[in-house]
């Protein structure tokens, strides 16, 4: 049976509850956090633990055991017997449970703090053949830095890639590529690659930022640009980063091809040089 | 102790418990309703299951058993001993508990559907009294025609208005005036009352529509035309609506006075003229 974590109790996950008044489930009044598990470590668990306290404080969420995430999260893997295994941690902490009323709580009440770990299939034979996707008006709302689990419009989107056979969505805002439905996205042209700059319109992904730096230490061009939705045709390369699929090759566009209609040569480098990273990580 | 509703079963509220699978919980995946008892029955109950409908359909959740909303409604009242009471019933319904990834469960499970009844106070002489707000970005996303629990936008904007003594917070998106985190407004200038029009930018509320309805039988001019944030200032009333407060006078926008600083003539004759019709319904 897994074990899943909640409001510092490790129990069985199907006898974990959540009150019908909890914020999270009334409100989207919580913000969440995914790390993946190497068979060794964490991946970036810095940059993850970083990204959920900057998330809590952006919704002025208090959690004033943010720092025990690490700790939640190898407990988890180890509490399911996953050390040896492709896993995920999924965290999730909510403003609470109160009567409802849109104001936050006064007195404030804890927060909800629910976590789990599970194995998954990585399918990294899969994912490096390339994805299709669609690019669409992004219909989010202004604060997408805060990784919130108010994801209807997330979910909208991605649904509608996944029903007409594509693997994700590109959202497109004012005329300018920002990111997927849940995952950055990077764009060759001219050999120089391009992601939007860290803004309110995007996530400010932790495999993003890795890429960026794997890159610019191999000597790649790497702009954090936004490219206009009609320069899309320019693309040499494109593709996809975020914590479950890491370097995702991009080969069609709305049915268009990219490029060749193959995963790029960059992309391809690229995947090979994060792979390298977390490789290192392995310990089963 | 309280009574609610979940999945066709009434109990008691405080043992009614949601899964963490849910995905209202874990992506704001669901819509909700809220309808007002007025001692003896429901104020356009109609309206409000015509929207959940359409809610439902928008966002492609399939509950079949809709229709009953109107009878769990009464059930909750009832069970509560609500009946001579000021009471409102909230409704939610989600895409239903099934372990996390972003697309709709295929196949599709069954919805959550939870519901409970409270009075309120509805504190008519406070409402009458008139409210200030606070005037800002529409930081929301683009459906918000749908009524959904992808809410936290609407909570970190209101929050803003409690805390800087006000009860609302108007919203401005591409320099027009939309409606307030959980109000419709309306304006009135040179004796015209405009709000904006129906659109993916508002929510179409049910007491917006009773009190243009309202208006519009009394003589007075109601133009469904957004006003610009600039044109606040020759405002010579300015008012809310929604289910708990109905017409709501407001005094102050960003800490200056509307009008006079008092509730305008006109609004209180809606005021009057909805009351008249809610006090219809009592039979209490």
């Amino acid at each position: 049976m897994d074990i899943a974590f909640l409001n510092g109790n490790y129990q069985q996950k199907n006898e974990i509850k959540i009150s019908p008044d909890d914020r999270g489930f009334l409100f989207a009044d919580g913000i969440y956090e995914v790390v993946r598990w190497y068979q060794g470590d964490f991946f970036d668990m810095k940059g993850h633990l970083a990204r959920l306290k900057r998330s809590l404080s952006e919704v002025r969420i208090s959690w004033p055991e943010a720092d025990l995430f690490p700790d939640i999260s190898l407990q988890l893997i180890k509490r399911n017997s996953l050390e040896g295994k492709p896993a995920l941690v999924y965290i999730q902490v909510t403003r609470g449970a109160v009567p409802r009323a849109h104001a936050f709580p006064s007195p404030a009440v804890n927060p909800t703090v629910y976590a789990f770990a599970r194995g998954f299939d990585p399918a990294p034979e899969k994912v490096a053949a390339g994805i299709g996707v669609i690019m669409k008006k992004d219909i989010r709302w202004s604060r997408c830095d805060i990784k919130s689990v108010s994801l209807l419009p997330n979910v909208l989107s991605f649904q509608e890639a996944v029903e007409t056979g594509n693997n994700e969505c590109i959202f497109v805002r004012d005329g300018r590529i920002t990111e997927c439905s849940h995952s950055n996205v990077f764009i060759v042209i001219d050999n120089i690659i391009y992601t939007h700059p860290e803004s309110d319109n995007i996530l400010s992904g932790i495999s993003r930022k890795n890429v960026i730096r794997i890159a610019k230490k191999a000597g790649i061009d790497v702009r954090e640009t936004a490219v206009n939705e009609k320069d899309i045709e320019k693309a040499e390369e494109v593709f996809i980063s975020n914590t479950s699929s890491e370097v995702g090759p991009v080969i069609s566009i709305n049915g268009k091809k990219v490029g060749n209609g193959k995963p790029g040569v960059m992309t391809m480098k690229l995947k090979a040089l994060f792979n390298e990273e977390t490789a290192a990580l392995r310990k089963f």
